[in-house]
C-alpha cells in the first residue's frame, strides 16, 4: 500500500517518478486563464482564516456540500467562519474519488505543510494549523504567487473594464510576475439576456461613442481590443453553451442587432445568427492581433432557478450541456480559415463525450502557422480531475501530437490553486513513464525530457507568444 | 494467474479484499427496484428444473443466445428443457467479457455450490446437479431471497393493480422479509400507444369514477397513489425514451387529452407536451407524500417488428436511445424545483455517454432535506456490468458524492439474481481499495468501513425511509 | 520497464503472451476491407523509396505532420523524397501515445529489420536502410503480400469500373492470393453532390442503357452488381455521413430523382428520403446475393474548404460527426428485417461515444442464419489505435458476442500496413489474457485459442463466405 499522496503520488512508475522529479517539478508556472482578482493582487491581499481562502467564493465546494445534505447556511449562509470550515472538512473526510479531496490535501501540503487527512476528526487541528499559517507575510497574494513559482498569470476581464489594477501590478518593481488581462466579451454576444443594451451603453462610455449599430458594436470592441494589447493582452476567451455555425449577411445581422437595440426580443434563430456574427468577427479581430482565442463551450448554465434569485451566477448550479455539434464547430472554424484569418484557437468542452470529435477537428484546421495552431485544451471545470485529464490526453496523443500541447491552466478564483498544475504534471507524467514502462515508446531521456518541460511550460511560453525575458 | 471466480474475485488489492470480506459481505440486501412476480413470492413458487429459473423469462440470456446464431426454437420455442439448456450452455462457455458469465456462475457458486465452468463440456453435469438441488425445499422462492439476506423487496406494479399478492405476503407471519408494491404509471402517460384509452377505462374502474379529462385522470391517480402509499409503496419509477420538458398551459393540455379520448392521434409535439405535464404531476404528487421517484430513460424500445409481433415486449429487443437532451432533464427538475415540489430523485440514463452530464445535474439540485437528494442511479441494464458501473461510479464520484450513493438494485426478473448485488459490492470495494492502496485516499477503517456499508445497505435504508426495524 | 516493442510487446500477461504466440500469430490474414490500388498488385509495383510507401497517399501522416507546424511543402508539396521523410522522422519522434508510432515501427521491424527508434538523430540511418532493402525483389507489393501471409483482399471499387485488373490478377497462375472487388456505390447515392448526374451518364455507360429514373438507376446497379458478383464480389460498403431513415413512396423518390435529374437542387429533406431509399434497396440487393453490407458513418467530410480546393478528397480534412442517431440506424435495420431482407451487415461510426448505441442495436437484429449476423465492425480510423480496439472490444464484449466478432480490417492505402492485423490481436490477446489472468474468464485453452483463432481469421472466412480452398 502506497502511503497517503507522498511524493509519488500518483507516479505509478520508475520512470514516471523520473519524469516528475527531475523535469515537471522543476519548471515555472504560466497560467494563462484564471478568474483570479487582480485587485487582490495589486493591494496584496492577507486572509484572516481558511474559510476565507477556500470557501469564500469556491462553488465547487459549495456544490460538493451540497450534494451532502449540508444546510445552505454553511455553505453561503451566516454560520461563523469556524463552523462553515468544520461542516466543509466533515464532507471532504468522506469525498472520496473527488478531485476536492486530492486539490484541498496538495494545498494543505505544499502551503501549509499538513501532510495528514483533513476530515471530522482533524478539523479544529487544521483550522488552527491554517489560520495561524495565514498570519505569516509569507502567506499574502503575492507571496503565494512567488513561492509557486509562476512567472505570468492571466486574469479573465470585460471590455469595459480600465484594467488599472493591471496598471498598478505592472507599475510595482517590487514584484516581477507579470499579471496580463484577457479578454472575454460574453456580455457584448450575449443579445439574448435582458441587460444587453444596458450592456452596450457601458460599452459606448468605455470606447468614447454612442454605439448604435453592429458595425457599431464592431468598431467599439476593436478599440477596446486596441486598449487590453496596449497593457499585454494576447489572448480572448469566449463562453459558449455551444460553437454555433449560422451565417447570415451583414444587412441581416444589423436588423437582428437594430430590433434589439428598440428593445424588442429575437428569436432563437436569430440570437445564433447574431453570434455567429459576432464570434466570426472576434476570430478575425485576434488574428489580426496575432492573439490566441479560448472557446469554451458545452456548458449549460444557471440551471436552478430558486437558487439563482438568492444568489446569482457562478454559484454551482451549472451543468454540462450534451447537445453540441461538431459539425457547426468545423464549419465555424472553416469559415475563419478560408480566408486565412482563423487565429490560434484552443478548444475546450465542458463534455468529455466531445474529446474525440475535437481531437479529430483540430487536425483539419492545423498548419505551419504554429506547431498544434488548433488546440484541445486543458480537461476543463467539471473535467479537471484524474480521470478527466487523462481522458483528455489518451484522446489527444491517439489522435494528434501530445507533444505540441500546451498543457494546463487553472480556471481558478483561488490563489492556492497552483497546486492544480502539480496535480496535472503528475498526471501527465504518469501517462508517459506509463507508455514507457510497457515497452510502448522508447526511454530517450532527450525527447521525454524534453516533451515534459514543453507541455508543463515551454509550449505555452511559445504558443501565446509571451514575452518572458523581461517583467 | 488468479484461480477463476475464487473468494477474491474482481477484488484486485488488500484493501479491496479487506473492505469486501470484513464489511460489504455481512450487509443485507434491499432491493429496491426489480420486476419479479409477487405472486410467486406469495404462492412459495418452486421450480422443476433450471431452465424455468434461468430462460424461462430472462431477455438478456436470449438476445445473446440469439448473438450466437441459436435458432428461436431453442430460446423462445418448443424445444424441451434440456436441450434449451444445452445451448444456453454451449453459448455461455464462449462468452467472455459478457457480464452473463459472472453472474450466471456467481449464481452457479451461491445456489447450486458449483464452482466449476459451465460450457459446452460441463453442460450435463451442471444440468442434472442443479435439477437435483431445485427438488430441495431450500430452493422455494422465499427461501432463496431469505437465504439471500434480503429484507426488503420493492416489485414493479401498475395503478391498476389490486395489490392482493403483496396483502397475502404481508399478512404471513412466516415470512418477514417486506415486499412492497413501486408505482410504475407508464401505461397512463404513453398517450400515442392504440390502447391508452383502453387503458383509461381499467383505471376509471380501479379508481371508481370515469376519467373524461386530464383533471380526472391526475385525481383518479392520486387515490390509487394513496391506495400504494397504504401498502407500504413509497416509490414510483418512470419508463421515458428520454426527459422531455415541453411546458404547455392547463388548458391546452386538456386539449390534447380530450383530442385523444375521441380516439384522435396526437402528434408528437402534443405527446411531449402531455408527458410534460404527467410527469410534472407526478413529481408534485412524490414530493407531497415523500417518495423517491426514479426516471429510466435513453432506452428505445421494441426496435424489431417482426419478433414483437411474435413475442411481444421485453423479449430482448430494445437498444439505447441515443439522442437524449442534458437541457430538458435540467429545465424539468428546475420546473419542480422552482416550487419547492422536487422530490428525491433517482436518474438513470441506459446510454453510458450520459453519466457525465447526469453527475452534473445532480449537483445543481441538491439541498439539505436529504444527503445526495438528487441520485444518479446505478448502472442500468445494458451498463449492469463490471465496466458499467465502474463508469458511473467513477463518474459519481469525480463529479460529486459517491459515500452518498444508494447503491445497487437488481432491476430483474430472476430470483436468482440478488448475487448481482454481491458483484456491484466487490467492484465498489475493488474501486476503493485501489485509490486506497495507490495513496490516492487514506487508509482510515472508520470512514472506508462505514462508506462501504452506506452504500451497500444504509443508504438506501435511509433515502428511500424504510421501516427496516418491524415487517 | 519493458524493451521498446520486443517480441511481447503490448502482451502483459502470461496468457496473453501464449494466446498470442501460439495461436494468433500463425494465423493467415484476410483483409476484406481496404483502398489500395489494384493496378498496383497487377503490375507488381516496386518503390523507390520509402517515402513513396509511406509518404504517398497516408493522409494519417499528412494530418500529424501538420498538427506538428510542419510546412505542407514537405507533406504533399515538391520537397524532395528525402527531405519529406526527413521532416516526418522528426514528427514521428515525437509522437507518444499516437497508432502511427506504433504502425511504424511495427513495419519498420517486419519488412526492413530495423528494431530501433525513428527520430531526427536516426532519420538518416533508417532513410539509407529502407531504401536498400526496398530495391530487393523481396519488397515488390506482392512478395510484401505474401509474406505478410494475406490469403485475401478485398478492394473497394465503384460500379463502373470495369475491374480489369482483377481479372489480371486471378488469370495469373503465379500469384495464389485472391483480390476481390467489394462493391462501393457512393457516387450513385449522393444525389446533392454537383457531379451526381454526370455520374449517372457513366454508370448509364457501363450498365449499357440510359439510365432515366430512380427505377432505371435500381436496375442498372442490379446489373452491375451481377457483373461484381461475377468476379467474386461478395460485400458492400456505404460511407454515410449517418445511416438515416426518412421514408417515402416509391413515387415520391421518382420525384426526386426527376428533380434532380433536370439539374435543379433537392432540399435536405429530400437527399435524406433518396438516401434512405437507395440504402434500402442496397439492402435488399445485397441480402438477395447473400452480400456482406458494411455501413460506415458518423464522418464529416472534407471540413477545410482551402485545402480542398488545393488537394481535393482524403488529404486529411475529415473529423467525427458528433450528430449520430441510433433511432434511425434501428429504423432503417428493421424496415428491411420486417420483410426478410436484412442481409448481413457490419457497422462502423467513427465516434467512439457510438459503441454502446451499436452493441445493443446489434442484438435487436441477430437471428439463426449467422453467427452474429450484425456486426459491430472493428475499431475504424481515427479509433484504430489501442484506446479505441480496446474501447470497441470491451463493450461489444460486455453488450453481445466477442467470440462472434470478424475482426481486423486494415481499411488502408498502404501496401505495409497488414501489420495492424498485428497489432490488432496482440491487443485482443491482452484483453483475453487478462480477463483469465485476473481470475474473470477460466484458462480452458481449447475455448480460448478456438476464440483466438476465429477473431483472428476463421470468423471473417466463415462470416463473408469466401472461398479458400481453392484460388
Amino acid at each position: 500500500m502506497n502511503t497517503f499522496m507522498d511524493k509519488d503520488f500518483l507516479l505509478k512508475t520508475k520512470t514516471a517518478q523520473k519524469l516528475f522529479h527531475s523535469f515537471a517539478e522543476k519548471m515555472p508556472i504560466l497560467d494563462y486563464h484564471c478568474h483570479i482578482n487582480p485587485e487582490e493582487i495589486a493591494h496584496d491581499r492577507r486572509f484572516d482564516n481558511i474559510t476565507q481562502v477556500w470557501l469564500g467564493g469556491d462553488h465547487y465546494k459549495w456544490r460538493f456540500m451540497r450534494s451532502c445534505g449540508v444546510e445552505e447556511k454553511y455553505i453561503t449562509g451566516d454560520a461563523s467562519d469556524h463552523d462553515k470550515f468544520i461542516a466543509w472538512a466533515k464532507c471532504l473526510g468522506k469525498a472520496i474519488g473527488n478531485p476536492l479531496h486530492h486539490w484541498s490535501h496538495l494545498e494543505l501540503q505544499r502551503y501549509f505543510g499538513y501532510n495528514g487527512a483533513l476530515n471530522e476528526k482533524t478539523a479544529e487541528e487544521v483550522w488552527n494549523l491554517c489560520n495561524k499559517k495565514l498570519q505569516s507575510p509569507d502567506m499574502s497574494v503575492r507571496n503565494i504567487i512567488k513561492k509557486s513559482g509562476v512567472t505570468l498569470i492571466c486574469t479573465t476581464d470585460d471590455p469595459i473594464d480600465a484594467l488599472n489594477f493591471h496598471d498598478e501590478i505592472a507599475a510595482d518593481d517590487t514584484f516581477d510576475v507579470q499579471v496580463l488581462p484577457a479578454w472575454r466579451p460574453d456580455k457584448a454576444m450575449n443579445i439574448e439576456k435582458p441587460d444587453f443594451t444596458d450592456y452596450l451603453d457601458k460599452l459606448s462610455e468605455a470606447a468614447g461613442f454612442k454605439i448604435l449599430s453592429f458595425a457599431d458594436l464592431k468598431k467599439a470592441l476593436s478599440l477596446r481590443m486596441d486598449y487590453f494589447a496596449s497593457k499585454g493582452c494576447c489572448v480572448s476567451d469566449h463562453g459558449l453553451d455551444f460553437v454555433m455555425y449560422n451565417p447570415a449577411s451583414d444587412a441581416e445581422v444589423e436588423e437582428i442587432f437594430a430590433k434589439r437595440f428598440k428593445g424588442e426580443a429575437v428569436s432563437f434563430e436569430e440570437e445564433l445568427k447574431f453570434k455567429t456574427a459576432f464570434m466570426l468577427e472576434m476570430g478575425r479581430q485576434c488574428h489580426k492581433r496575432s492573439w490566441v482565442m479560448q472557446l469554451h463551450y458545452g456548458c449549460k448554465r444557471n440551471n436552478n432557478t430558486r437558487m439563482f434569485e438568492t444568489l446569482g451566477p457562478d454559484t454551482g448550479y451549472d451543468c454540462i450541456k450534451s447537445e453540441t455539434s461538431s459539425t457547426s464547430l468545423a464549419n465555424f472554424l472553416n469559415e475563419l480559415d478560408r480566408d486565412n484569418t482563423l487565429p490560434r484557437t484552443i478548444l475546450y468542452s465542458l463534455n468529455p463525450n466531445d474529446n474525440e470529435a475535437i481531437g479529430t477537428i483540430l487536425g483539419c484546421f492545423q498548419d505551419s502557422t504554429a506547431v498544434a495552431k488548433i488546440q484541445q485544451g486543458s480537461a476543463w471545470w467539471f473535467n479537471d480531475h484524474k480521470i478527466g485529464m487523462e481522458r483528455q490526453m489518451l484522446s489527444l496523443a491517439s489522435l494528434g501530437n501530445l507533444s505540441g500541447f500546451v498543457g494546463m491552466l487553472t480556471d481558478s478564483r483561488s490563489f492556492l490553486s497552483y497546486t492544480r498544475h502539480e496535480y496535472f504534471r503528475r498526471i501527465l507524467c504518469n501517462l508517459l513513464g506509463q507508455w514507457v514502462d510497457d515497452g510502448e515508446f522508447p526511454y530517450d531521456e532527450d525527447i521525454l525530457s524534453e516533451m515534459v518541460k514543453d507541455i508543463s511550460y515551454n509550449n505555452a511560453v511559445r504558443y501565446f507568444g509571451f514575452n518572458l525575458e523581461t517583467k
